[in-house]
């Protein structure tokens, strides 16, 4: 108890932190809190995967990293401390309805529907967040309503576990019926999973880069009914999805009775050795030794037993070896390496004939190059766009558009901070075109959205600008007007 | 210690209940908790306004909606104990720029803005939160940058209190530069109060109802800066600007230096008897007594005073008075006398001549009928548009539009739940109409936004079905397209 005096509740970190020390501290087991061993371990495991990334996990922005990731895991999963019949008790109000001859309103048949409700959860199949927005309904029945933020309260339980999209569908909706017991209970849920990072640079044609950005996202729908809303010859099924309509979802009727939504985590597709009983040797890592790569997977087992998952569990067994091959996107020696790639190119001297870079006054701009990278903090992805301008000093020449987006992709792949990124790519241009640089990276950080913090929609913007474009206002504002005059969804 | 076995956790609302819980439990004065006394003073306090409304603050709906109000109060001003050195550091990294003379990135002059931060903050005039969107950019100095999560963090400190919107600005502003010690710091605010209930329905001209809806909301925008910002030579100001343009944000470049933004709460027009040295008594409330009257406000008085602040401050002598003002307009006994508004008009039989009368086959239509009432649960607003259809079974008459919208107004103004609200309209058209009545009620939740839940976003539709609406699924089909055909912002 002495620990806890005001001096020390805000020491460091402030994220929830406090609460859930305290929580640990007079040995709670609700909430965010399950025991600081569990803390540590994952602590632990983190340092491991941070090794395996090639990264001193003792340098300044990775010190506290393994703390931070494995508070994200614990509060990204404590869904599974919470029971749904503590949330929903004492929030049934009695509501008067109508006699059934009259028709249906209030505690007695009236639907109910919260729409729009924004969460996020963690894919079973590779442990990475992926955000959705979850639309309840509900029929009143016996002359009682539940409170509204409860539908989202129980949703929310349930994203805070590893799942995948049906699953949480179907106990969401199944949680909220046997707890309210109403007339019956419609979920639908829109989810976004991230790509690889290689999916955001791999197509040819330049000319969807919005587009690609968008396909950086693996979109399903997924939705769960019970009681009236299964029924066929009832029409609420049809009503819930018109109310959704209202505010532009669309869920495609198809869903409504799927068993199981085939494996829509991108990172399925990878082999996973595991799971035919091989093992961690028999796995093909690239530079990686085996026995490195063997201590990774390990780790992340020990991070979803830490979690109280069992990692045996069927749809689990392969989730650690996917974790690892996606956090390798990322090894800090791979960037080298690739950028060998990068080289200039001569064009000739009329015109610049890549039709992906643009040209006002002297400025040269390559816009909206799509990206993925992963914040050294959080180890969550970030993801955006980068914008490219400099000085067209040496008339005739330019960087090919193909070559910008190949080296933003090479600095991304890395653990990484927006600011730093940012540096990297002026930097780099300006080795090359040296009279003025200037970047402007716009970034969704997971870690803000996934977090405790939890501000979706919120989102980054870092400039950096070297040469002539950091002492000409000018130069600056004309290169963000060309930016303004491109905007993409990203 | 005992009381915090896990049997006890989970009792009755968890809205992040039982980390305060413990909070308290544990004597600790920091986050949420400020102890149980306070909360009993606030819950005590609620139950005097509850009287002074006319309501029975022992009935089902309205039992425990003490303890809501006052965790909503100590949630929505937990930023008085929160310190914002205690928050930034440990999130400061150091991070390389450049030497001056090549540019600014990165950790030295790099600029770095996170946008879109949604958060909400209470109204220091009249004590009802209002929704803003923060934009903050700061400079980095001496190769260091802040984890971007703590400018939200920081941020929503000064939210979590008793504000308005320029003081809130300067408040973020200032502290962010004080605790990270950068070359300048910028914040920009847009900020949503709620208008009266009034406002939504005093409008003779019913072709803007969309309009009138938007109207329900004073906008102001208010900004802050600090260093490099406010130096008239640098540019960093107008990127700041620019950056926010990329996302729609637009900041007028004239709020800059505002020293204050005058009285943007709607309520500050109300004459305010304490100001003025008269006391309650001099209060001209209509039918309430005054002695109810100054017992309610009184009782906001002491709830300023539990919450940590003093009532004596200048900005908050006349909060009370206004906020007793505003739930007045919900005083349940207000509802009788308006209904007897409700009347019938005949028109010509060949047509339905008030244009916002809509048809479609035999079905009479109002639509998005704006309007504003308050959850009993949360005694705070929600806001949102009434979808009503009806069978046009007495051909030739109908409800005329303002007819319906005073209904609703009236509906509205009590202490409500949306369910019952939707049956409480349907009933009343069903009384007049009573072959098929169909009421659609959209709404967002301000309780669903300002508390622990914080769904930004999310919003609830509810409907209610009579007569032969309720056996007719191509009827309610076809008023639901009636309503998909003519959405409006809301």
């Amino acid at each position: 108890m002495g620990a806890l005096d005001a001096g020390c509740c805000f020491e460091d970190e402030l994220d929830g932190g406090f609460l859930e020390d305290a929580a640990e501290e007079i040995g709670c087991e609700c909430g965010v809190g399950s025991g600081s061993d569990s803390a540590r371990a994952i602590e632990d495991a983190v340092r491991v995967l941070l090794q395996g990334l090639g990264e001193d996990h003792e340098r300044e922005g990775l010190r506290r990293t393994p703390h931070r990731v494995a508070k994200a895991f614990r509060e990204g999963t404590s869904g599974y401390k919470q029971k749904v019949k503590d949330i929903v008790q004492g929030a049934l109000f009695p509501e008067a309805g109508l006699d059934p001859g009259i028709g249906h309103a209030g505690g007695a048949g009236g639907l109910v529907v919260v729409r729009d409700i924004n969460l996020f959860s963690y894919c079973e199949s590779c442990l990475l967040p992926f955000s959705l927005q979850c639309h309840v309904g509900y029929v009143p029945l016996g002359q009682r309503v539940v409170g509204l933020s409860k539908l989202s309260r129980v949703a929310d339980v349930f994203a805070r576990r590893l799942q995948d999209p049906q699953r949480l569908a179907i106990e969401i909706c199944s949680a909220l019926h046997s707890s309210i017991k109403p007339a019956g209970v419609a979920v639908a849920l829109q989810c976004w999973h991230i790509q690889f990072p290689e999916a955001l640079t791999c197509s040819s044609n330049p000319k969807h880069l919005s587009k690609l950005a968008r396909e950086g996202w693996v979109k399903v729908s997924a939705s769960s009914s019970s009681g009236v809303f299964t029924d066929d010859k009832s029409s609420v099924w049809d009503n819930f999805l018109a109310l959704l309509k209202l505010r532009g979802v669309d869920i495609e009727a198809g869903d409504m009775n799927l068993s199981h939504v085939p494996s829509w985590c991108p990172l399925q597709s990878l082999e996973t050795p595991l799971c035919n009983g091989h093992g961690a040797k028999s796995s093909k890592v690239g530079k990686n030794s085996s026995k490195t790569h063997a201590a990774m997977v390990a780790a992340v087992a020990s991070i979803l037993h830490s979690l109280g998952e069992d990692p045996l569990r069927k749809e689990l067994v392969g989730t650690p070896y996917r974790y690892v091959q996606w956090l390798m996107n990322f090894k800090s020696s791979n960037l080298d390496l690739r950028l060998n790639g990068l080289i200039l190119r001569e064009v000739s001297s009329s015109s610049v004939t890549d039709e992906n870079v643009t040209r006002l006054n002297e400025i040269l701009s390559v816009l909206n190059i799509p990206f993925c990278s992963q914040c050294e903090h959080h180890v969550l992805p970030f993801h955006g766009v980068v914008h490219i301008g400099y000085l067209d000093e040496q008339k005739g020449k330019c960087i090919e558009a193909s070559i910008l987006r190949s080296m933003v992709h090479s600095f991304a792949c890395k653990l990484q901070v927006q600011e730093r990124l940012t540096r990297n790519i002026a930097e780099a241009v300006y080795s090359v075109f040296n009279s003025g640089v200037m970047v402007v990276v716009e970034a969704r950080h997971i870690c803000m959205i996934s977090r405790g913090i939890e501000k979706v929609g919120s989102n980054t913007a870092t400039i950096a600008v070297l040469g002539q474009f950091s002492t000409d206002p000018i130069a600056k504002h004309l290169f963000l007007q060309t930016i303004a005059n491109n905007t993409c969804l990203w």
